[in-house]
C-alpha cells in the first residue's frame, strides 16, 4: 500500500450517490451530475479520482452510490479502465452521514486503511497541487486524531456556500485551527463582513479521519446509524433493512458540529462545488458581453447569459441575466437568479412520471450506445453504435422483434444458431423469443438502424443469456441491452 | 359568375408569396408563414380564403406566389381540396406592385371579372361580416374609379402598423373618404395623438379597383413594370425576362401615394398583420400572470411570456417579457421588445446555408408527410406517413437504396415489375436505380421506417415515373417523393 510523504496510508471514499437534478435537463435521474461532461472531456467523478491518483492508488478508492445509480457509475469507471476501484451501493440515498458510516464500516472488515479521506465526486477543483498538499498536511492532523475538514479561502462573498469560522491554531506541524463555527449559507451583507473581517472558510465537504475516530464519533452521536451499520458488517442485517433505521442526516449537522476535535485545514483550490447552472456559468469562458456560448448557439446583442446547446440551433435575442440549456427532448429557459429553483420544477417532472427527467435519448452502454430515434404506437427506432472489438450480450425478447439494418462498418450476428456476418447496406429480421447477438469484429464504428415492433417496448424486455460485463445475470433485468 | 349584392363582379387576387421570416424557427424558407397554421386549424392562407368565399368562388380568386414557393403554396390548397383556384408564380418576389401588376395583366388576358379586390396571405381577421360589408361598400367606389384601400379602425396606438389619414367624405351610398396621407409607422407618441384625434385608420395593405384603372395607373406611374408585364402577356417576352427589368417596390409607394383617386373605406374587423411573434402573443390566450403557453411548455413564476413548444418539453422559471419557441430541430429565446430582429438573425443563418433556416424535419407531401428521424455518413432514416388510399409517385434513385419496415398499417409496394402486399413487421429492400412504388390501399395509416443508404442522399436524387399529383414531368427533379 502507497503511503502519503508523512508516511500515513490513506483510504479514499468517494461520495457519488447525489442526483445532482439543478443540472436538468442535462442531468436525468439516471444520469447523474456526477457522471456529466460538464468541464472538460472527463466526467465530474473521472476528474475527482483523477485528481487523487498522486497520493491514493485506484484499489485504495472506494466509491459510494446508490442502487439506482449502480450501472451508471460502473459505466463510468469502466470507461477510464478503473476496474479496481471498490462500488459500495446504498439501497436508498440517506445523506453523508450514512454513506461515509457505511465505508467506514465496509472498511473495518477490510483493515487496510488507517485514514479515510472524504471527497464529493461532483465538484471542480482547478489547484491540484493545492488539493495534494493539504491531504497531507491533514493527514497529520487526522493522525493525530482531528476529525479534520478543508476550509477553502473565499474568493468572493459567496451566498451559495455554507462558511467555517476558524478558531486558534492548532498545535501540529501541518499547521490548521480549530473550528469555532459551521455557519449555513449567509445573507450577502454577512458574507461581505467575512470577506472582510478574515478567518471564514468555505464549507468544501471535504474530510479526513482516522477510521476509528470516525466509528468512534458515529457511535457517540449517531447511534442509531452506527448500530445498524454494525449489525450489516457483522452479517446479522442486510443493507436494506439497515437503511431502513438510519436517520438521513449531513455530516456536518451529524458529527462535525457536535465534536469538539474538529480542525480546519485552509486550502486555495480554486474551488466550486458546481452547485447550479450558476456556478457552471461562472466556470465557463465568456465573450466580451459576458456571454457563455457553449454548442450550436447563435446570439444578437444579449448579455451576462448562458447559452449550453447540447446538439440543435439555438437562437437567442436581446437576453440579460437569462440561462438556457437545450438537449435532444427537453429545454430550459431560467432567469440566472432562479438557478435554485430547477430542483422544484424536476420535482415538478417527477411527479408527472416524465421520460424527459429520468434518462437521456442517447444511453451510455459498456459496448457503446444507442439513442432512440423515433417512437411510436408499436414501434421504436433506435440507432446503435457498436465499439470496435466489442459485442452486446446474448439476449431474447418476449415482446419484440427487430429489423437491423447495417449503415456502417460490418456486423456478426448471431440468431438463434445461425451466425453470419453482415455488411453496411444489409439487414436481417431478428423474431420474437430468439436468442440474437449484435457483435463489431472490426477495427471500425459498426452502425445500426434498429426498428423494434411489438404491443411492449420497454428496456426491461430483456432475457440475458451470456454478457462480456457485469451485468452477468440471465434473470437481471435492470441492465438492458 | 357570382355577383356582388350591389352586382359588381369580383376577382380575387391572395398575395402569397412572403417568406415571413420574423416567425423562424416556425416558419422556414420552404415553410412560409401564410401555411403556417398558426391560430387554429387552418393555415393563414386557407382562413384568408376561407373568409371570402361567401363573395368570391374559388373559380374567380387566383394565388400569386412565387416558384421557389409552388409547391407548399400548392399542398396548402390541394389539403382543402380547392385544385380550381389559380396558382400564379413570380420568378423572384418584386414586391406588391409587381404582384397586383402581374395578376391584372393575367386577368386581362381572361376578361372575367371587373373589379380585383386583393388580400395579403397571411393576415388574421376576426370580424368576417365586418369584411363582407367593407368589401361591398369598397366594391361599389371601385366601380366608380377609385382606387380603394381598406383603413382599419385602430384599437391602440401601434407603432408596427402604418397608418392613413381620412380626409373629406367621397359621395357615395357605400361612404368612404378621400386619402389626404399614407403614413409610415410612427413613433409611440403619435400614434398616440392618432388615436385620440380620431380619423387615422391603420393601412391593411388590403385593395379594390377596376381592372383599367389599375392598369392605367400602372401605366401612368410605373411604366417599366407595365410595360415589362404587358409584354409578357401578349407573349413577347418570358416572366424571367420581365421579372428582371421590374422594380422591387409596394403598390403602396408606387402607385397609392403617388395618386389622387384613392377612397379608404373605413373598417373594424378585429384584424392583424400577424407580422411577429409579439402579434401573436398579442393574439394568443393568457394566464393570470400574462404567459401564453402553447404545447408542452412547464412554467415557474415567469411573467408575460409567450411559450411555443412543438413537440419538446419546454421548461422556463423567473422569466419576463421572453419568447420561447421551439421546434423539433431549433429554438429561439428572444426578449419581447426585440421581435423584429429574428429577420435579421434569420438573414444571419441563411448566410451559413443551414439547414434550419430552409426546412423542417417534417415535410408535407399530397400523400401524407415524411420526417427525417437520424442521418449521418452515409445514411438518413425517414418515418414516412401514408393517407389511406394514397400513393407516391412511382420513382428511381440513382444513388441510394432504401429499406421499408411497415410499423403499422399494411403497404402495397411495387419493386421492379413485382407488385407486393407487405403487412405490419415485415420489410423490403429496394435496391439501386430500381423503379418502386409505396402505396396505402387500406382505411388507416400507413407508416413505414425507411432506412436509405448511399453516398448521396439529397432529395432531388429522384426520377419520377409516374404521378397521382401535380408533378407530372419525368424529369421534374424539383419535387421530390
Amino acid at each position: 500500500m502507497l503511503t502519503l510523504d508523512s508516511g500515513l496510508s490513506l483510504f479514499g471514499v468517494i461520495l457519488a450517490g447525489g442526483s445532482g437534478t439543478r443540472f436538468w435537463p442535462l442531468s436525468r435521474s439516471q444520469y447523474p451530475k456526477q457522471v456529466l461532461r460538464l468541464l472538460g472531456s472527463e466526467s465530474l467523478l473521472q476528474a475527482t479520482i483523477e485528481r487523487l491518483l498522486p497520493r491514493i492508488p485506484l484499489a485504495h478508492l472506494a466509491v459510494v452510490s446508490n442502487a439506482a445509480q449502480a450501472d451508471v457509475i460502473r459505466l463510468d469507471l469502466f470507461r477510464k479502465g478503473w476496474s479496481d476501484i471498490r462500488v459500495w451501493l446504498e439501497p436508498l440515498g440517506r445523506n453523508t452521514a450514512a454513506a461515509v458510516g457505511l465505508a467506514a464500516v465496509l472498511m473495518d472488515r477490510e483493515k487496510d486503511a488507517e485514514i479515510i479521506a472524504v471527497f464529493p465526486a461532483d465538484h471542480y477543483i482547478g489547484n491540484q497541487d493545492g488539493l495534494l498538499q493539504a491531504l497531507d498536511r491533514g493527514a497529520e492532523l487526522a493522525q493525530a486524531g482531528y476529525l479534520v475538514t478543508f476550509g477553502i479561502t473565499p474568493t468572493r462573498p459567496d451566498t451559495g456556500y455554507g462558511y467555517i469560522k476558524a478558531g486558534k491554531a492548532v498545535e501540529s506541524p501541518g499547521g490548521g485551527f480549530h473550528c469555532d463555527e459551521f455557519i449555513e449559507k449567509p445573507e450577502l451583507s454577512r458574507a461581505q463582513a467575512f470577506l472582510r473581517d478574515g478567518g471564514y472558510y468555505w464549507n468544501s465537504g471535504m474530510f479526513l479521519f482516522r477510521r476509528d475516530v470516525i466509528l468512534d464519533a458515529l457511535a457517540r452521536h449517531l447511534p442509531d446509524l452506527y448500530q445498524a451499520l454494525s449489525l450489516v458488517a457483522e452479517g446479522k442485517q442486510s443493507l436494506e433493512e439497515a437503511y431502513q433505521k438510519i436517520p438521513s442526516i449531513s455530516l456536518d449537522h451529524g458529527i462535525m458540529e457536535k465534536v469538539d476535535n474538529v480542525a480546519v485545514v485552509s486550502a486555495i483550490l480554486d474551488w466550486s462545488d458546481v452547485g447550479t447552472w450558476e456556478a457552471f456559468y461562472n466556470l465557463t469562458d465568456k465573450d466580451s458581453r459576458g456571454n457563455a456560448l457553449v454548442g450550436r448557439a447563435e446570439d444578437l446583442d444579449s448579455r451576462n447569459c448562458l447559452v449550453f446547446a447540447q446538439n440543435r440551433l439555438v437562437a437567442t435575442i436581446g437576453l440579460e441575466d437569462v440561462i438556457v440549456v437545450d438537449t435532444v427532448d427537453a429545454s430550459l429557459v431560467c432567469h440566472r437568479d432562479r438557478v435554485q429553483d430547477v430542483k422544484n420544477l424536476v420535482e415538478r417532472l417527477n411527479r408527472q412520471n416524465l421520460a424527459e427527467s429520468v434518462h437521456h435519448p442517447t444511453v451510455e452502454r459498456p459496448w457503446g450506445r444507442y439513442t432512440v430515434v423515433d417512437a411510436g404506437p408499436g414501434f421504436q427506432v433506435k440507432q446503435l453504435e457498436v465499439k470496435p472489438g466489442q459485442r452486446l450480450s446474448l439476449q431474447l425478447h418476449e415482446h419484440r422483434a427487430e429489423h437491423w439494418v447495417v449503415v456502417q462498418g460490418q456486423a456478426r450476428i448471431t440468431i438463434g444458431k445461425e451466425i453470419r456476418e453482415v455488411a453496411t447496406n444489409e439487414s436481417v429480421f431478428v423474431p420474437l423469443r430468439t436468442a440474437h447477438r449484435l457483435e463489431n469484429p472490426g477495427p471500425g464504428l459498426l452502425r445500426i438502424i434498429e426498428v423494434q415492433t411489438g404491443a411492449y417496448l420497454g428496456e426491461d424486455d430483456i432475457v440475458r443469456l451470456a454478457d462480456d460485463f457485469w451485468r452477468v445475470s440471465a434473470n437481471d433485468d435492470t441492465e438492458p441491452k
